[in-house]
């Protein structure tokens, strides 16, 4: 019996990851870049016992059955075939934020899944090919392996699609002021999502965008340029969204609080704020700006109706392994 | 002194005109669908004078300068060129619906203008050229010419850019449920809308998809198709409006409500009421169904938070000069 825990955080993305190459081994339609949050993690042990006679998932304290079970053991399957290590194993998870509302939960749940399993089944990967291990489970766990901010190189095969820092989390205090709008289970996943980006007639010109969205949103991060930066990103995020929306079926996110925040931004960096938006697959809004506008911004967020909450997060780390 | 009163209604667009080919004589970047609402109208009365010293204007009673006037002076100058008179007008036009909210007052009011003032200055344009003559003062006016359903022709110069009927109003009992959110005058008005399209990196796509959902809402109407007509009508929508939220600057027209009621409308016919929404340049929703839903729609509509009221239409007849 060997048992090692690890943690995780969830990221943001500022380049957005939509669509795939290869649905499977999910290597992505485009690059990506993010920011770890350093305030929300997801923490997960896992124990592989020749005793086992089948792997266990407890998320949140709860066992899990059908199909999040099915998607964890087959990753945990990976695990196996990589590490010529047979056993079943107990797999314990813990978030402390919200799943399913466009906080990227199956990010850091496959990230730190990645790290505890690999250890405990008793194989050492270095950052790439933990990235790579995590993508199998959840493209954007991928990006969850590295700290701090981080690109996700598309690649076109499983050995060339992995992420990695392209700044320590130290680099820049930007703040994520996530303004919770809904905590209900989305009706679209993200796995179903990226599965239809093709449909959109758009989305293929989306993709040729976005070396230049990446190349853009890299420089206005080493350059800690906020305005390049909050261009690029709410383009980029609009961008996404029109290819959902134009897709088949259609695929809107947003509720109406969404936009009123939206609005409410636009017209905060009028007023002079340095601040932007972005929205992943889910109807919550990560509001950004540099950490010394933070607790104005969540004050001005909370006036909106309809935020429900609102959580604030710097850069956080990377996965790692904890005792 | 000729004087001579004209009426033309404003029109729905279902496949949408969003962008010129050229910017001045307002040949549209592609081709567009419509139909004309019955309930809505502009009359407007135009008197020539020679002892006039300027072109004037009264809107609801009220006389305009600056760029309104400029607007219909410049339109004025272009019909005294075509007919050779050269007095000044005094222009006395009334709508029975708010302006600048995405409901097009600008098509119905350039459309009247146009009959009204070609009439009175002596001239008897054939339908054809008198969408085209409407077209150089708004483009979606071209449309407002013609009766019931409209086809606008893009073209690739004046001569040939011009709407006509492709079924007369009586065809399909189809209700517009205008549902009103905001009587505000809108941030971008559609002029400048339209010159920046082409910033978009998604105009040229929808561009190239225009000809295909042309062809299948023609079939759609023509078939009285309801199923088919939703599909690409909203798709279209979506498509546009999609352009203008990735155009540079970003235009986002929706406000909360419209989301509210974009959502509503998708669980409606979910739910088996035939229903489907369309949203111009502004936050307010048409939404469309057939004439025997259009009561349950409306009281559906009302009780959305945030709709301040909702206007019914049918289909309406084709600019007609009046006694």
């Amino acid at each position: 019996m060997t048992e090692l825990t690890a943690t995780a955080h969830p990221n943001i993305a500022y380049i957005k990851y939509w669509g795939n190459r290869d649905q499977e081994l999910r290597i992505p339609a485009n690059g990506s870049i993010s920011m770890n949050l350093a305030a929300l993690f997801t923490r997960t042990q896992v124990i592989f016992d020749e005793s086992f006679e089948a792997d266990q998932l407890i998320l949140n304290g709860e066992p899990v059955t059908g199909a999040g079970l099915q998607r964890v053991s087959d990753f945990l399957a990976l695990v196996r075939q990589i590490s010529g290590m047979g056993e079943f194993a107990r797999v314990e998870s813990e978030n402390n934020f919200p799943m399913g509302t466009g906080i990227a939960s199956s990010a850091s749940a496959f990230a730190a899944l990645s790290l505890a399993a690999s250890a405990a089944a008793g194989i050492t990967l270095d950052e790439k090919d933990l990235s790579r291990l995590a993508r199998c489970g959840s493209g954007s766990a991928s990006r969850s392996v590295p700290g701090g901010f981080v690109e996700w190189q598309a690649g076109d095969s499983d050995a060339n699609s992995y992420a990695y820092s392209i700044a320590p989390p130290e680099h820049w205090e930007l703040a994520d002021c996530v303004a919770i709008v809904s905590q209900e289970h989305k009706a679209t996943g993200s796995v179903e999502g990226h599965a239809i980006a093709d449909t959109s007639p758009l989305q293929a010109m989306r993709i040729e965008q976005v070396p230049s969205h990446m190349k853009s949103c890299r420089e206005a991060i080493i350059q800690r340029d906020f305005a390049a930066f909050a261009e690029i990103t709410e383009h980029d995020c609009n961008m996404m969204h029109a290819v959902m929306m134009t897709s088949n079926p259609s695929l809107i996110y947003w509720q109406p609080p969404t936009l009123a925040i939206m609005q409410a931004v636009h017209s905060w960096r009028k007023n002079g704020i340095p601040v932007c938006y972005t929205i992943d697959a889910g109807p919550n809004v990560h509001v950004i700006c540099e950490n010394s506008h933070q607790e104005q911004v969540k004050a001005l967020l909370k006036d909106i109706p309809g935020v429900l909450k609102v959580m604030l997060s710097g850069p956080g780390g990377p996965a790692l392994l904890i005792e």
